[in-house]
């Protein structure tokens, strides 16, 4: 049946937890997945390394666009009817809430590591925390329920340091150079605002 | 009557005759005002200027965004039902169709001006013309009731030179960045994408 064969099919999104339209992106994509019978696949990744491969920078290193960024990362939200707030330092390093990230994956499946994506996420861009700091990040993790401890010799752990950089090679072979980055069916579409194309493919096909 | 009020308020539209999505938006905008009450007032910038201004490039200078661009170009063109070409060689120079734009606003009003950024819009993205050469310019202006002596006299008048630059800087001013870019209510709007944000402020006010 088409409907079953389709349920086979993912879709892969690629975030950075310091990435304000990620945290958008992540508040939609499960449910526009699953109204139309797809999965989806969180790569936790760093922006910085897409960047430097792709010789970008982030938007907000140029003092002009970052006051419109800023000003449409909030709208952004908004306009998804979602809370949001800023860091009072960003972007902030991510690398080791990455490493859980993948930790989760590999160990407990897409979704607990998806669960972590969403804590993460919303714990930066809704009260603002510092998740690249020691203790905000293992207060996180134990008001998720992980072993902060466990979090913590993990993101230290050189084999789930090497997991996050396979990622980060991962995504840029796939062509990713920014965040959200959604791949379906092999068609890339980059940023958030990117929701209504995806939406027009998933329900009715190539276009 | 608010009805009256609102028929006075302008969107403020920044295009560049080299910029696909501003082909894109440029289809859309009439009519999304108009639905709203509001009028377009078009400004033709040079995206050069305003890039140098904020310190970037254009999105096809990088490598690995070029491909990703190329392919949302025409697909962005497809999800809003239009025909899509690239010139062969891209971007194009667009200072001589931007001094004409400049001065049949000036002499002959918006939507003469208007008029002339649909027809060189659509001659770049619908049939790839290269507009930045002189014989395929006084074509364009021919085949749009121009006299093309008139219209080559104006792009290498000094004056029309001097308005173009002029409005650039205004346009560095107002904080464009790129293109293109909608003013509404002094609220500012960055990209085609930003089309359901538009919208929602036209139909609803600020969120």
């Amino acid at each position: 049946m088409q409907r079953g064969a389709r349920l086979d099919r993912r879709i892969d999104f690629y975030f950075d937890f310091s990435s304000p339209y990620s945290y958008v992106a992540n508040e939609w994509v499960g449910a526009l997945a699953a109204r139309h019978g797809r999965r989806v696949r969180r790569h936790a990744i760093l922006l910085g390394v897409t960047f430097q491969a792709a010789e970008l920078k982030s938007p907000v290193s140029y003092p002009i666009k970052r006051e419109y960024s800023v000003r449409d990362f909030a709208r952004s939200a908004r306009f998804e009817g979602l809370p949001y707030a800023m860091p009072a330092s960003f972007p902030i390093p991510t690398q080791n809430a990455a490493r859980v990230f993948w930790w989760l994956a590999d160990t407990r499946g897409d979704e607990a590591a998806a669960a972590w994506a969403t804590a993460g996420l919303r714990a930066v861009f809704t009260r603002g925390e510092p998740i690249g700091e020691r203790d905000t990040l293992r207060a996180l993790a134990a008001g998720h329920g992980l072993d902060p401890d466990e979090a913590e010799r993990v993101w230290n752990d050189p084999a789930w340091k090497e997991r996050l950089k396979r990622a980060n090679e991962q995504a840029i072979a796939a062509g990713v150079f920014g965040a959200p980055f959604f791949v379906v069916d092999g068609e890339p579409f980059w940023g958030n605002d990117r929701k209504p194309q995806i939406e027009r493919w998933l329900a009715s096909g190539p276009f």
